[in-house]
């Protein structure tokens, strides 16, 4: 019997099959994956204060790699705690190895304080799920994992370790799974496709998951270009790479009516990637899908095939030009006065630097800035996939530790930045390149919106009250400064301008407080 | 039809029910709910930034009131941001009323984005749940979620609300259901453990649940004064009510050995609304149970029954003194200088005052507390139910709403309050009368203990360094003062006496970082 114990042919296991990222919030039963970590010094350990930061960040690093970071959480009440942003990983399809430690086998029925139902939890979120059975499976069942959440089109795969498998001896490195490439679109599907697009009736295209990307980008825009179609991405790509020399390619809006706008007379909705849109509430007396009646809905594949090249044959089939149509460098002047949020638009669309990686949890703050930043230097978008907020600063980090060379600027709401603020202190304590700009407006503005959009009956001052987040004031800077992030804060334009120059001039983190007008 | 909403004739029948406190983090899900608030003006609406300061705040608030708060929470990702301390409501047997509103029924289908298995979460914590059929059912429901939260020994009663469940109108507010009283433990199985305890040989006793209260303990500390037996409370107790005038109760030490010596000898264990001791974590060649060997284990009823009814019928059967022994009054003397953990237990023993209620999430640095606060004046002592970090700031907060003339004295470990530090908030708005003494060791001290307790490989700098909180120091005083509470920071016996006694003396929420010595 070898005298590895489970813990080290887990991380070993991890480390060959190119898992080198240990996102953590450890606890006694994963005391010896901690102690591990001296034996297998190419897997980086990355401590958050917080699970929902540390499954952000794992969200964040796969997103900008399209390789699983792992993250080591404690028993059912850590899983709890990461679940939403393993949510949000879900939906963007995000590759993650998840390691959740339990109990010791023999231990479980004593239902000592921490136990509880590990397994119900991770079946929400995970696509592939595992609990080991000894110590001579870890590596076996981690090598399963690695190999699961690469699998296209990535996901979450979640591995439970009892205590006993991880301290106990007899383990084994597992050599890496062999992991299958993206099935190709059969060529009749794309040629039926093709025989859509080119019948003459109006037709639109709408691109999500892997053909979000520049070469996905490019094909579907020849596309467009040949048969004079919008080109579309879905509402929240897990990242759209855009800017100067790449597509323009518009997110279709999240609010029905403007979406409904879009798609309107539209007789052929292609997707490629992307679900069919929907409302992404239900409100009374609204429909649930936003394709108009009449319209036929298409699908180039599924999101587990490889896209892009579907997405090229069919250029070829439809006559497309060889080369996409592509946005133009443009920024706009920098904006002076009030920090409007149009000012706040035109100011990132002048200073965006060359290859940031944008990370827009903005919510309401945010949604005027495709526009502006479409003519900066080519970067890429990463959007709130699933909905649960507080995935912004932790997606930021893992973005950040994914990319070093790249300034990683994150756009917060004030609310939002809320549920995991702690994710600062990581981003200091690893001295990541991020820039969080926090647009204060003191409130839950979404939500004072869509009171009123539910028909809710005349909201008086006690609802409006539960909106609130003035009282007391939120100060950014303060808690940033108390992690040991430098902070600011802005109230206009020239001060934004010019402390966002500082910031991402300057190594390590930084936070901006923005201060909106009339909060 | 009625023109009544669901969510109306939801708050109508909690408030009817004596739900009347909802600490709710809302979305668009909820904003009838939130709507509904200014037609039920006795309904009262905490808002938490944060879903799991909600739930631990439902659970302070159960835990001093022995009456649910409702928690009000968006969708699957809200639940799950509020498992970690609704599980440690579940431990605690917390009465709670979780309403975790729902994409309406036929918008589920669409697979939008904030779709998820609520049903499944909830069932991890729930001890009664129940998804609303139509309007004219809520009402119904509610009532049932309220009677099975209050049903003895109290539990979590999670009502899942579609949106349009909410939103239609034909709902009917429904009357209070009736709660059954406790189980008389039948007389029989009284005299049987009389017997046992009047056997002769070496007994004693472990009370929990419903028996740490006073009623409870002083008809316990009869029998075991009668006996000669050791009373013990069980480690982690929801609230063990103590001080001067209370009997002296010993909590089991969570360390096994320490609980081990305790349990030496002894032939007979009664545990009244206790579990058998059983070891928090599994260790190498360690047992999982703390029960000796060759010790019998007895049940004085279930955690359901009229326990302090129980035992006291058993003092009468044992022949037990009319009077307990009890506690006399008495506070150390004010210790000076060096802020050890020593110190500290004697300044609060000097200084706590008269009905504190004490939240303690101290971990490592208050397990010496019990000696030199145990003749304060009488007060509530809560604790970590669940071993879920996290709790301490939340329950603080509850349960300063549940009793606003009583003060309240949060003890908390540095790594425990970055997870649901916006709790702070909270408090500065409700202006809640809540002390918090964060204790920075900067580290996640207890794992340091626990690496070696595993029996971990001698442990390297890259391991230890994944426990170690102090790289970039957190400055606790700078984030209070970022959410509105007034904060210092103390680092002599004398500065912490100075600002402990000014805290206590002014209206509202403070914080003090209490800096340990070496760290």
């Amino acid at each position: 019997m070898s005298d590895v114990n489970g813990a080290q042919a887990l991380i070993r296991t991890l480390v060959d099959g190119g898992v080198d990222v240990c996102f953590s919030n450890p606890g006694t039963s994963e005391m010896h994956f901690v102690a591990a970590l001296d034996h297998v010094p190419e897997m980086r350990g990355v401590l958050c204060l917080f699970e929902g930061v540390a499954t952000g960040a794992a969200d964040g690093y796969g997103r900008m790699t399209d390789r699983p970071a792992s993250v080591l959480l404690h028993l059912g009440p850590g899983l709890a705690n990461g679940l939403a942003n393993l949510h949000n990983a879900r939906r963007a399809r995000t590759p993650v190895v998840t390691v959740v430690g339990d109990h010791a086998g023999y231990h479980k029925a004593y239902d000592s304080p921490l136990e509880s139902d590990i397994d119900a939890l991770a079946g929400t979120v995970s696509g592939w799920l595992r609990r080991s059975a000894g110590a001579a499976d870890v590596g076996a069942d981690a090598a399963d994992a690695v190999a699961a959440a690469r699998t296209s089109p990535g996901r979450i795969a979640t591995l439970i370790l009892p205590a006993d498998t991880s301290w106990s001896v007899g383990a084994a490195v597992a050599a890496p799974r062999p992991v299958e490439a993206p099935a190709a679109v059969p060529a009749d599907a794309v040629a039926a496709i093709a025989a859509v697009l080119t019948s003459g009736e109006p037709c639109a295209l709408l691109v999500g998951a892997g053909a979000t990307r520049t070469r996905g980008l490019v094909a579907a825009a020849r596309v467009a270009a040949a048969i004079g179609a919008p080109l579309y991405c879905e509402t929240f790509p897990a990242r759209l790479e855009r800017g100067a020399g790449r597509p323009a390619v518009e997110r279709l809006p999240r609010a029905a009516d403007q979406a409904a706008r879009r798609l309107a007379g539209v007789r052929h909705l292609v997707l490629v990637g992307a679900q069919a849109p929907v409302s992404f509430f239900a409100y009374p007396d609204q429909p649930s899908s936003l394709v108009p009646e009449g319209c036929e809905v298409h699908e180039l594949g599924t999101v587990a095939d490889d896209l892009p090249a579907a997405l090229e044959q069919l250029a070829e089939l439809v006559g497309a030009p060889a080369e996409a149509p592509l946005q133009a460098a443009a920024r706009p002047e920098l904006p002076t006065g009030e920090l409007t949020l149009d000012a706040i638009g035109r100011l990132l669309g002048a200073l965006l630097p060359e290859g940031a990686i944008v990370v827009d949890e903005g919510v309401t703050s945010t949604r005027q800035l495709p526009g502006p930043t479409a003519g900066a230097p080519a970067h890429d978008w990463l959007t709130l996939t699933g909905g649960a907020i507080g995935q912004g600063l932790p997606v930021a980090t893992g973005a950040a530790v994914a990319c070093p060379d790249r300034p990683v600027v994150c756009l917060e709401g004030d609310g939002s930045a809320m549920y995991t603020i702690s994710a600062l202190w990581t981003q200091a304590r690893e001295q990541l390149d991020v820039t969080t700009l926090v647009f204060s407006n003191r409130s839950y503005r979404i939500l004072e919106g869509e009171l009123a959009n539910v028909g809710a009956a005349a909201s008086g001052p006690r609802s409006r009250d539960l909106l609130e987040l003035g009282r007391p004031e939120l100060d950014f800077a303060a808690m940033a400064s108390g992690m040991g992030v430098p902070a600011t804060r802005a109230r206009t334009a020239e001060e934004l301008a010019d402390q966002f120059r500082r910031a991402l001039a300057e190594p390590g983190p930084h936070l901006i407080d923005v201060v909106l007008p009339g909060s």
